[in-house]
């Protein structure tokens, strides 16, 4: 069993409120992060996938294959969007950036041929980051 | 003569969207960076200024207060913003990378003691940045 | 389950010296790095915790409330300290990565709600890091 | 148990070509990687290896020893070399990453004292890396 | 005058190996770099171009229009090659990064509008770069 | 003209405090930085020399060359010391980021053969360089 890392960037708005919420327990609960009218980030996103290899080619997934996936499934449909306005999962789900890892574990599970998805991690800025392992992934179909 | 530089970050929202064009116009010039419900980034600003060093304290500006002065006059202002929005200046200005990196110029230029601004650098992503030595400062006035 | 990492940064003085070690020892166990007068470095500390995330807002620990037990716990107690000197735990243990790291784990441990401590990782430098899962803990307190 | 891990670089040419099949294969194969004059890479390699701290001394493995193995088994090597052509055991494997990784476990498993080795995570590129924990080990030897 | 800057990346082989030279010659002179069967890098370009701003898009280059115009000049010849094999001006000239940068220049300086190049930037390494702002550019024409 | 730079790291530990002052002028000064028990950095180190490159080489000075002499003048002599009691320079002038920078240059400007030095750029941390270009070389000799 070996662990295929890839690394890809996307830069998109997004705003930590909850429409179910009133201003007030936003204020509270988001701080400068729920600002209503949005902020960004350039996002980065890691995937991992495992697999065993083959020995003819020293490797199960395409390294090139697998970065067109997550070109196909996230890339372009986070990219340069204005992520609670203009995705529908996050219309009704605040955009966090736990959220968002859950949501990329969902596009991108059943992608994948010869190998398992194994990880997304997705960094907000240079100094958070969240990483998620798919064991809840059913809560976000 | 010495330089002296301090780096800082903020997480903004802007579009590539001039009002006085068509979508059209917009479409053609700004390509997706122009979606008109904005899109973000972690920018990075590295601002250097220049001066003769004291020899009693070795620089010629403590660090923490070019840092001040910064988070002041820029970081408290554009950070968890949605820019084209929220700073009047860039409700008319296209905020592109080269005319943010003007409009900071402009905005510590007169602030600075014992030392003077030599350049403001502006990164939007880590692979396009902006650098801007002040000698068309007037024109955002 | 989601893991949540914060990262921060400080800058301290230590040297890899056991006052109960001879010179001689110290020298031939610790090289360079045990010059008695004192070395230092931009630690990075990475501090991972794991939760289930509230549907409401979508997180388990707001980043802002974890950056703040950061500071309070580690930072502002390490930084631009001389460890070896001025932090009681370390004139007994020699501050090397792998004893700072049980440290910042134990400073922690006890403060967080919503989640527990997954992970101390602390740089010493971008080529050496070290990580802790916690399953010594008791051996510092 | 504590993990502790050492970041070198080498620079080496290599081409994923398997010369036991055809020029047609290996294109559809590997793409441009594959092209036969060989292109290269600043490799990022990353050993961790686990151990328990010493009282004494703070560690289980000074660093500096465990820089030394990884430089006469791996850096010593690989650097400045085309694997292909130079490294008998990718004469007759192809050196993708993840083969390189899995190679490098075999290198270093049996040359470590009072530790023992964790994990290999070898990056290609800054957006490319493979982890390995050695549970295919015997497969290279 | 603003400057607006483009990174890109690519990885190639090479050789320090002068043809014209004894193999003892380049040996002294271009040590481990010299071993004819090649090394590889990933190399980092960065290229500023100076322009004024129009008013009306607030930029004087589409930074998409320089990243083509860089990728079709520089990227597409030079990335998975071997430079020395494959590159006829390279086949009689050192591929060094200085030789590299100036190259590099050649191919780009004719070919921007509304915009002229004001520097080219080659990492071979994080740790070495060569910067080239065109002052000898017609000894490679 | 072709400008050449090599990059380079020391970890060293330094306070900002002038003994000449006293503690309450530097406590108001230099704040957390004056602590006097020390604190310390990761220092980074670029060194740009510039010159013109020979037809037969395809360079000025072999880097490694150039990575020799900065390790004797500067790395060897700073790295894993405490600045302020180690290096006489350092006792009687405040080992500032600038005027460590001034130092470095007159420790290579006379060292260097078939090229000049060009620049001295010095990270204290990520945050925070200086940039020296040598004018006033003379006053710290």
């Amino acid at each position: 069993m070996i662990y295929l890392t890839r690394r890809v960037e996307f830069s998109a708005a997004h705003t930590l409120y909850n429409p179910d919420m009133s201003p007030e327990e936003n204020e509270q609960c988001f701080g400068k992060c729920g600002n209503p009218k949005g902020h960004g980030h350039n996002y980065v996103l890691e995937i991992t996938v495992k697999g065993e290899i083959d020995k003819k080619t020293g490797f199960f997934i395409n390294v090139d294959t697998l970065k067109q996936i997550i070109r196909a499934e996230v890339v372009d449909v986070l990219d340069h969007r204005f992520i609670n306005v203009e995705i529908d999962y996050f219309k009704k789900n605040v955009p966090t950036c736990e959220n968002m890892a859950m949501w990329v574990w969902s596009r991108l599970e059943s992608k994948l041929e010869n190998c398992s998805l194994h990880r997304v991690r997705l960094y907000e800025t240079r100094n958070n980051y969240v990483e998620y392992y798919g064991d809840a992934g059913e809560e976000i179909r």
